[in-house]
């Protein structure tokens, strides 16, 4: 494997709301850089800016000139056609990205190799080489956030699938009657159980005279309720909020047991900031796998937290820009 | 890749109703053997002692001895551990084979090595090498039968999982409230659009006073209704089997739009007897992925029939057999 292991990788994570960057040297260890906001309100134009300042203050920091890197590697959220490096379609949380030749825009400016890579997949990679699942030849990573996302190691290699769409595990449907999903499909896993799901749920509980420390925590304002206020008020041991994330938990236990019947993975990485419930979000999950996955499929898998927290983004962003072979470059 | 070219494979598909053997010839070619009845409700030692049977048959026939054999392939239904050529789980065609160490059985009877493969991976192999996704990277294989199953062809390699149960399509939820499934699991596809599944339909709708030509073609005894007789009956326009299928249209296209969003493939390859029915079932799936899927994933995907009929499982054997890197050996 051809690693360009003697010089740095320039990793960036673009999210819904937080750009992060990081340079990984040659060897081991990460040097982290500031964290941006993305602004994604403002557009393509303005957060690819902000992505050059972004670039521009961690090779400042580091002390790095861009003939000094191997490569950049750009993990994004959307739709990414990796063997182009396009950001083809948007996600919720950047709208405006069709059709954007990120990787183009990049290494033009830079003069330096750029590759990108869906987020979810990037996290997979990053958890597969540096965090919970090193060692693991078959793993599905499960991003449990705002939306939810998926990213897929088959055979011990990141699989993207055809144009790079592969694992939008959040948007398989789960509920054929369910309701419909910004994504064009209908009941979806991400409708379901995602943060904005739980946030939803405990919102319309309320307004139909639900009694809960959640209207005390927002002081009324139940249109701002957020999933992590839910999270808290359940580990107070408040009923309707334990209530919602069990809902939650039972629509992600019928997603996990499809991956187990589908893939047969040996672990199931559970990300994202939803994942932090632990147990209250996660343990249902466990015994449906069990109880409802075929037994050759769920006695091999694990389901497990993952390790590497908002950071697995730029670990994989990293890998992909430096090894050939995970790009599918033999 | 070390191919074994030099010597003849011997492929079997043990199927719930029917044993298929072939010979696979040095350089191209099938030599087909003659079919036998499975005749699954006798039981496991009777099974194999039939499929002793037929392997001694097709070897006459072609006038092969043992030593001549490059290896033994072995398609079978049912959850099957390929690392230890071991049916794990039963299908439901083949009940009582749990834990049944066939490939042991046959090595030690025929001193050949053999292997054992799950019979829809076994397909998805057949139709990637010799049928409609040659030079295909990432296809997936939809077995539409009695029940329905899946084989995964990820990055040019057949994808197992774990412990060879990867692909079971159609045991994943797609109707959270749906229908308990014999696996275990609730709202599975293959409860929604298999052939039982459609033959079931069109039962309880004539139960309920139902009109249909379905009553005369099967002299009023409703329960013997077959999916093919609801098939001959759509294709004769009766409005009743056309509902039927319609609705069996609609889950399977669930289950496409589930399939491109999480595996982004090249081509779902549809096999098994109710793929003969064509556009009226694979139709509104291929609508339904245009409309509901990611379009990065929908504009790569083509929706086609198998070309290898019921041959797909006894040429994916012959390639699993003779082919160490396609069973992960490197």
């Amino acid at each position: 494997m051809v690693k360009n292991n003697d010089k740095s990788v320039l990793a960036v994570d673009i999210g819904g709301t937080k750009i992060m960057t990081a340079v990984f040297p040659p060897g081991d260890g990460m040097l982290a850089g500031e964290v941006y906001s993305t602004l994604a309100d403002e557009g393509v134009s303005a957060v690819i800016e902000r992505l050059c300042r972004a670039i521009d203050a961690v090779l400042d920091r580091y002390d790095l000139k861009t003939p000094q890197l191997a490569g950049i590697g750009i993990a994004c959220a959307g739709g990414v056609d990796s063997g182009r490096g396009v950001v083809v379609t948007p996600s919720p949380n950047l709208k405006d990205w069709v059709d954007v030749p990120l990787a183009e825009i990049i290494r033009e400016k830079y003069r330096v190799d750029t590759f990108v890579v869906n987020d979810a997949s990037a996290a997979a990679l990053g958890e597969h080489r540096f965090g919970a699942g090193r060692g693991v030849k078959d793993l599905v990573l499960l991003t449990l956030g705002t939306g939810i996302g998926g990213g897929i190691i088959a055979d011990g290699r990141l699989y993207l699938g055809a144009a790079g769409g592969a694992g939008e595990l959040g948007h398989m449907t789960i509920d054929a009657g369910g309701p419909p999903c910004g994504c064009g499909n209908t009941g979806c896993l991400e409708m379901l159980a995602s943060g904005r799901a739980v946030a939803s749920d405990a919102v319309t509980r309320l307004k139909k005279g639900g009694k809960s420390i959640l209207l005390e925590m927002v002081e009324g304002e139940i249109e701002s309720i957020t999933a992590e206020q839910v999270g808290a008020a359940a580990r107070d041991g408040d009923p309707l909020a334990l209530d919602v994330l069990a809902r939650a938990a039972y629509y992600l236990g019928i997603g996990m047991v499809n991956v187990v019947n589908i893939f047969n993975p040996e672990m199931i990485v559970c990300g994202g900031g939803m994942a932090g419930l632990g147990d209250i979000l996660i343990g249902p999950g466990r015994r449906m796998v069990n109880e409802r996955a075929f037994s050759i499929s769920s006695r091999a898998v694990r389901i497990v937290a993952a390790q590497l927290g908002n950071e697995a983004g730029v670990h994989g962003a990293a890998v992909f820009a430096r090894e050939p072979m995970v790009r599918g470059v033999a």
